[in-house]
């Protein structure tokens, strides 16, 4: 009878429910929209409607249930705290409410944590043999996982690898967490797209409309890969914000592994020069134990790089359930 | 028989060798001048005729010998790397150099790790109970030390707590390290003197010549304790340099204390007003777990606070060889 496990992936956007085989293989993938205006029940009525309709398609030996959520979340109890990304959710605790619906149990952590531990099992952390990363998630924000002798490093209250509010520039632009000039407020999608606004780019894209198309961070880097001096500007600035808050991280933590994830991520080539001159300038223990391609890794060298698995936190999510003891508290 | 452990603190202008309970109890101390115009070999001779001397005056059961040392250090092999506090110092390995000598095991660690080490167990660690703290150094450079679920966080090469080399304003002023505006640049005992004479701050304190004494960061102190506007406005720019730096580290690691030792601290008055207001505005982690008076420790809370042990590192030093695994690589 084959073994499998579920992963899900809480997103204020996508619900994504995953059967996967505790070699991180996806059998099944069920994707939904998030009912965030029918409210959280809904939301959980669907994750374990889902979650049924898997197990009843697998047919196999369930090893494990795992959540994966925006936070603030609050852990190891798994209670949600005035999320951004799901309005509604405050107060909600994931792991009883989801247990409850499904009569097993469900281990929760952070979206970004998780995200942060399948490139650990099986993306870069593999195939570079480490037994500790931090991963940053660039997307609608910036988000951070942080996996230390092969245990997400979840902190006091689950809130360590927060690191996407790390303060860049305590003179930059206000942040919608109360502090200005974090990380966020430079590399995640968002901020890119509001740079180029800034900056007065227009999408030359067209809309099926005809008009000008959004702009996206996507659109923004086709400018910038097509030579638009303000567009490449942008990335610039994505590539020096991350390499200041990589040289403090560095600097902290001397990790081997420093992973790259979310759709920024595909404009690599645009940011990857800056970011990589930077660390050099501002971290002394980077210098130390530099690669001599900064792209290659070599055991006991630093490797900063781009994510190496699709949906690392859908895996991640899926696999939590295996490890004892796969989290660490401070 | 009575047992103790030996704890050697080396430092470039003083090395410190110390008898130590398995308790923290300060048996004996001999403090000596490091003879670094004579070479490492002199100054590691000095370490093991000390050694043996208070093995001799003990006669008891030596349970361990532990070293700390200026930085960078390679670790866990124990090898210094151009270490700017101990010239001469460069690939000269601590622990077998010192072994051979003394016919004992010996385990090194570097100065800011063991003082962390030390408050972890003897100091503000042990009254609030907690498995995990970050510890600042402010001397006449910064050092920190991690300590994560009861053991040093020594990083992949050694490097880990190299926080006093975070980037705080990268267009801040260049930094020995290379790098410019790192944290050490603001607070550390050598840049409070160095902002005083930029600012053309003069002691009002005599020398025994009768001309005006030097600066230091204590007659620093003593000019912004009654009231001088310039010395005041150097001590906000240390709270406001700490604030930042910590508001980064507070988000990245969610720990329940940090710590802050070194000779610079005695002016917890005069920065630390402005250091809890700087990471109130910038970690937001800060903000969700924040103790109603920043100044008393509460459980779950996070804690910042002056260090409660003098001479942490050479306790630190002293009882590192009692723990088995009491340090943590990447």
């Amino acid at each position: 009878m084959k073994a499998y496990c579920i992963g899900v992936d809480l997103g204020g956007t996508n619900l994504r429910i995953a059967a996967v085989t505790p070699e991180g293989e996806r059998l099944e993938v069920i994707n939904l929209a998030t009912r965030l205006h029918d409210g959280p029940h809904a939301v959980l009525d669907d994750m374990a409607a889902s979650i049924r309709q898997l197990i009843e398609r697998q047919n196999g030996r369930l090893l494990g249930i795992g959540v994966g959520s925006p936070g603030p979340l609050e852990l190891p109890a798994g209670i949600l705290h005035h999320p951004p990304n799901l309005p509604g959710f405050d107060g909600l605790n994931l792991s009883t409410e989801l247990e409850r619906r499904v009569g097993r149990p469900v281990a929760v952590n952070s979206d970004a944590n998780l995200a942060a531990y399948g490139e650990f099992l099986l993306g870069a952390g593999k195939s570079c043999h480490v037994d500790s990363l931090l991963a940053l998630t660039l997307g609608t924000g910036v988000g951070c996982g942080i996996i230390l002798d092969r245990k997400i490093w979840q902190g006091m209250q689950g809130a360590a690898g927060e690191s996407g509010h790390g303060p860049i520039d305590p003179n930059g632009p206000p942040c919608p967490c109360g502090a200005r000039g974090c990380l966020e407020m430079y590399a995640s999608a968002t901020a890119i797209v509001r740079r180029a606004r800034e900056l007065g780019l227009r999408s030359m894209e067209q809309g099926s409309d005809g008009a000008a198309a959004p702009l996206t961070s996507s659109s923004v880097a086709r400018m910038a890969s097509s030579g638009d001096p303000l567009a490449l500007r942008i990335f610039d600035e994505v590539g020096r914000a991350l390499g200041l808050s990589l040289a403090n991280l560095v600097n902290a933590l001397d990790l081997p592994l420093y992973v790259l994830c979310g759709g920024v991520v595909a404009a690599w080539p645009l940011f990857a020069p800056r970011m990589f001159a930077t660390i050099r300038e501002m971290s002394y223990v980077y210098r130390m134990s530099m690669p001599a391609d900064p792209n290659v890794f070599e055991p006991g060298k630093t490797h900063i790089c781009a994510a190496q698995v699709t949906d690392a936190g859908i895996l991640g999510a899926a696999l939590l359930p295996l490890a004892a003891g796969a989290s660490a508290s401070a």
